[in-house]
């Protein structure tokens, strides 16, 4: 998916929801374990409640490999089900010398055709170039994260800056805003405002609103750009709000709530 | 695999010598094409071929991934098939907030059973100690790699150190000489000294010897330890030195070369 193209279901549906499947068997409601494919049957019937508020879908890698070859199938009969006009996100942080971080494109672009991968910068720019090759696909690098382990090295000095700012301006210099797009996990004004000033035109992905604290309001107010530039990811706050058989009539609740905060900045 | 049990196998065989199995359809002889399964007849004939000279073999994973499920399938048995004396390795440069590399921990550690798999730091403390929390498993994480790219962001200055330098000592806070390597794709004599100066009991993953570079001399008079110290890894330089039906002759070869200038250190 392009950049137009991603705009376009932004402004139509009022909304930069992404909606984070990380699907984990021992948090689904009971009754879906009975299935013959459960975590497919609940990230069906999610995708179908929220499809009309999200303008993305999230892919939490691990919680799939860690099931083995059965994860694998149900991530592709996931990503198959999204409708193809929602931008998609292989959230598995890859990253490796040029000829391995190849593979990786080749598995997350064609193998399973994410429109965009999460990708860890620390090995440098041949790690990341990869990724770029591919027309109307993304790169979504990691800036800054929402975990308490972003201030041991993201946050440190390097420099007459942070190591993060470093990563931002050093990554943004590989590509372009049509290919590449930042993780930021910033909650607070001050931080949000500075990315933003910082890299103006560049769509980011940003975790951590809801159960991690961060609030709608605040990330649109301070990242929003003429294209939307921004895609707020929720989880837990969607996917897990019911254990039981309204799980997908409370996320969709959720998702139409936070669509409904994000409606007025359009 | 505890270290008491690594260290015996490196002083039994004397030998550092990890072969990697970054396993590519467009590189095997033709002839393993007709095979049920190329990639797993490839890598059991290099097994076969290498076993007495290697304490270790990584598996580079995305070049598994990249063939979806036929390439988990190839790699699940490749792991199964190497005996059980011998290191293995996720070489999978996963990390990610803690409650998804626990995810990422399973797969490596129980899904697949490795004895270790190797880590990017960027995300800090919670995205490592996942991957400490399994007895006699190893967190291998990124320390200095062997790539151009790591010139963007491992070697800028941080405080008066360089990233890397920070990166080795923090990660290193974290766990014990048990339970972290670290991957250390130095070249030089000069950066191998003061890296093992840093560090005295680590094992480090060396890449690039042969096609990129090193030697096993330097490498082994800078580095070993006590211990042993330190896994030298050499895919290219014995998976790929014939492309015929004496491949795996010709790795035998290069495997009995590259131990041979390993065992004047013991």
């Amino acid at each position: 998916m392009n950049r137009a193209q991603l705009k376009a279901n932004i402004f139509s549906k009022k909304s930069v929801l992404c909606v984070g499947l990380d699907t984990d068997l021992t948090k689904i409601p009971a009754h879906l374990l009975k299935e013959e494919d459960p975590v497919f049957a609940f990230n069906k019937a999610i995708i179908d409640a929220t499809k009309d508020q999200a303008v993305s879908y999230k892919i939490n890698t691990a919680f799939y490999e860690a099931q083995g070859l059965k994860g694998w199938i149900s991530m592709e009969k996931t990503l198959n089900y999204i409708p193809k006009d929602i931008f998609t996100i292989a959230d598995a942080k890859r990253g490796d010398i040029g000829n391995t971080s190849e593979q990786y494109a080749r598995t997350f672009f064609h193998t399973y055709p994410f429109d965009s991968v999460t990708v860890a910068p620390y090995m440098g720019s041949d790690s990341v170039q990869p990724f770029l090759k591919f027309e109307d696909k993304w790169a979504i690098v990691l800036g800054l994260t929402s975990n308490a382990g972003s201030a041991d090295f993201q946050l440190q000095p390097s420099g007459d800056e942070l190591m993060y700012q470093k990563v931002l301006k050093t990554v943004a210099s590989w590509g372009t805003p049509e290919n590449i797009m930042f993780v930021i996990g910033a909650t607070r004004k001050e931080q949000l405002q500075e990315v933003r000033a910082l890299l103006p035109h560049h769509f980011f992905l940003v975790p951590g609103v809801g159960t991690q604290g961060g609030d709608v309001d605040t990330v649109c107010r301070n990242t929003m750009n003429e294209d939307g530039g921004v895609l707020i990811n929720v989880s837990r706050g969607i996917i897990y709000v019911a254990n039981d058989e309204s799980f997908a009539d409370k996320a969709h609740d959720a998702a139409v709530q936070y669509q409904k905060e994000m409606s007025v900045f359009f």
